[in-house]
């Protein structure tokens, strides 16, 4: 076992020698204040506001506050060629709980985010159905809902990270994921809608689905899974997806990587096999060592990172008290424990889950530890409900070798120097 | 029981009858295509995009595309005398799910929403502790952080319908409220750093909380809910508090009115009593019909509304499906079931909850109807955990007369007109 304890045992009290410990002077200020007379310590304490702040007029719909200006979404210029075909990454280094807002989420498009009208929007179901039909915006609306909370991974996240630590911070390593509340149909109401019995044996057939955008970014999808989880969500957080999301409509499909989820939903086709399209065989496949490729490789496996201390949030207090937080997530089902090590992988020690882990959900972790000052190799290893245990970079090579960009899932190290700033390394 | 049924039974073949069946067409469509050749249908199904959209350097944080414009907060200009001492109120009619997105959640200021730097917060502790304290906002981040989805209503929400039915929306009806994931620290962890030996029996102790904002907002909460799930909490669904929602730190009082959810959050005090302030004296209590004033009346009641169809929310189609949706919430625990009526409440038919209902948080419900065309007086009855069913206006009104303004959480009644459009009424 590490060598570190739980929190529980830790003495807060520790770090109230860098606090300010007001003392018998602030009772008496309470006193003095109550009797009408001037408080002592009224430049110790919160000032009250000299004025009024801004009317309810002011805000119709919210931003951040401009003191949190650096909370957003960034991109790596390097890493693709223009802005339409990239990534803009989730600050995920800066959040705490599971819930992603929109404005921060990560968004990823092939040919630039476009824009829809409800009233144009037209969503047709084809091929081996018995009814072939056109939806509108407004006949979705007439079918029941269903609301979970879901993980949205993209498959390359990490995917910098097989060669080398190449991008210093928990948002670049790990920023490709999102984590909504969605609200909308199930694929599997909509296809039935249309009606099944002309497809006859379902277990060899596949849906294809493409987006409105000009990349359309077809994808082909079992039928046992689109006959599962797989939502067509018009809502996320409870308002209507954002543009960048795929308003007003795109789909969800739970525990799979996240170019699946088409945004800007247009076609779904009953086939009898698979398209094999560019976005299934000349990318989001997983070149192995042998030059062979593996192909449908599409559920995210169980992975964790750690979010504070990281590159992006060092810490800025000495020894003492320090609160370890991340993120742990898969594709199969809940996440069921997180270990978290200090040192490189040697000890571990099992971190709080802030709740009970959801299928397919975000599971926020932490573990409260009394750090002594030192240097920290700090890593996290997140378990699922399937017993799978989240594999260490060396254990995903062997198995993967170096030609991979995908699924990249293995333990993340951070080393925390003694002034609390952390870099991206790895550890053999 | 209603003459409806719950929509398992109804038939969703008889609203394709205004949609387009695509038909054969379609499948020929598709061939069609395949095969090189111009799609016949393609003036039928969502275009594809004729050019790029946004790259992704265009939102490092984004808002709702502008078609949602008009989903936001709004104030009701007659309510009060200005617009800092007010209230924005979220336009639950436009959203679904049960997270509500900061951006669009309500806000209620006493003074004005104002503006604090983490770097020059503090808040302070003091009064009947061992150690009176104060904590800038770094040292809150090293204490063992919770997660919880809890909602937050202001004690007027719905104030303004003793009399009769006077505001027509949801959203200003029963917008006074929120529902939303926080992350933060116990108010209990914080007390207990403090020491509450010099407090001596803690029974009859309160806390007294005030905030910076020039009103300071001042409320006295007893010891044993200060002690039980009160949180002070620095973000909310995953990110730094809002300005308008007391950034950088907010206090959180899980079930109980919105006005002791002290923002922008100063001082904590100790005390042998309560303080019997502004706000816990001439406001936030509860007029009886013989002219006394009912007071620590701090628990919102099992309440509901139904958001979709409402007067904001009319149905835009003839008779058949229809999605009945709405809100229930509970301060006294999980919400366990939800009814809803569309004859004024001569007829009860138990909705679907869309998950189990968590303690102090929104449930969404939905029932799902054939429309039969005619005019309902839509209403919803919620249950909650302890047994408590949410009362019709009049039972209300028996006990508690006409001079209240907190408080109603009675019945409310759309009547949904054969045209779509809804109107807030009374029903005796």
């Amino acid at each position: 076992m590490s060598s570190e304890t739980n929190g529980k045992g830790a003495s807060r009290r520790a770090f109230l020698k860098g606090a300010v410990a007001a003392g018998t002077a602030a009772a008496g200020a309470t006193m003095a204040r109550a009797a009408g007379e001037p408080d002592p310590l009224i430049t110790e304490v919160q000032d009250w506001a000299s004025g009024l702040g801004d009317g309810v007029d002011a805000t119709p719909y919210g931003l951040p506050i401009r003191f949190e200006d650096d909370v957003v979404r960034r991109n790596v210029e390097w890493l693709t060629a223009d802005t339409i075909s990239s990534i803009n990454f989730t600050p995920i280094h800066a959040l705490d709980g599971t819930i992603t807002p929109q404005g921060c989420a990560f968004e990823r498009h092939h040919s630039g985010a476009i824009e829809l009208k409800k009233e144009d929007y037209r969503l047709m179901i084809n091929g081996l159905v018995d009814t072939p039909l056109i939806f509108t915006y407004a006949d979705l609306e007439r079918f029941p809902r269903e609301n979970h909370v879901y993980f949205c991974e993209c498959a390359a996240n990490t995917g910098m990270e097989w060669a080398g630590a190449q991008l210093n911070g928990a948002q670049f390593t790990h920023g490709m994921i999102h984590n909504m509340e969605y609200s909308g149909v199930t694929l599997r109401t909509l296809l039935e809608e249309a009606g099944l019995t002309a497809a006859g044996d379902l277990s060899d057939k596949w849906v294809y689905v493409e987006g409105a955008d000009a990349s359309s970014n077809g994808r082909s999808i079992p039928m046992e899974k689109a006959l599962d989880d797989v939502l067509v969500a018009f809502k996320a957080n409870g308002e209507a997806l954002r543009k960048e999301h795929g308003y007003p409509v795109r789909l969800v499909v739970p525990g799979w990587e996240g170019n699946m989820w088409v945004k800007w939903l247009r076609r779904i086709e009953v086939m009898d096999g698979p398209v094999e399209s560019r976005e299934e065989t000349s990318k989001y496949t997983d070149t192995l060592e042998d030059g062979t490729s593996r192909k449908w490789t599409w559920v995210m496996d169980a992975k964790s990172v750690v979010t504070s201390p990281s590159p992006q949030s060092p810490i800025t207090h000495g020894a003492g008290p320090l609160v370890i937080t991340g993120l742990a997530w898969s594709g199969r089902g809940a996440i069921t424990r997180v270990d978290v090590s200090t040192d490189g992988g040697m000890n571990w020690t099992q971190a709080r889950l802030a709740k009970e882990g959801e299928t397919k959900a975000l599971s926020r972790f932490y573990l409260e530890i009394d750090w002594d000052g030192s240097e920290m190799f700090l890593q996290s290893r997140a378990h699922d409900e399937t017993g799978y245990v989240q594999p260490t970079k060396t254990e995903l090579r062997e198995v993967r070798g170096l030609n991979s960009i995908y699924h990249n899932n293995c333990i993340q190290t951070w080393w925390v120097k003694a002034n609390g700033e952390a870099e991206n390394v790895e550890v053999s």
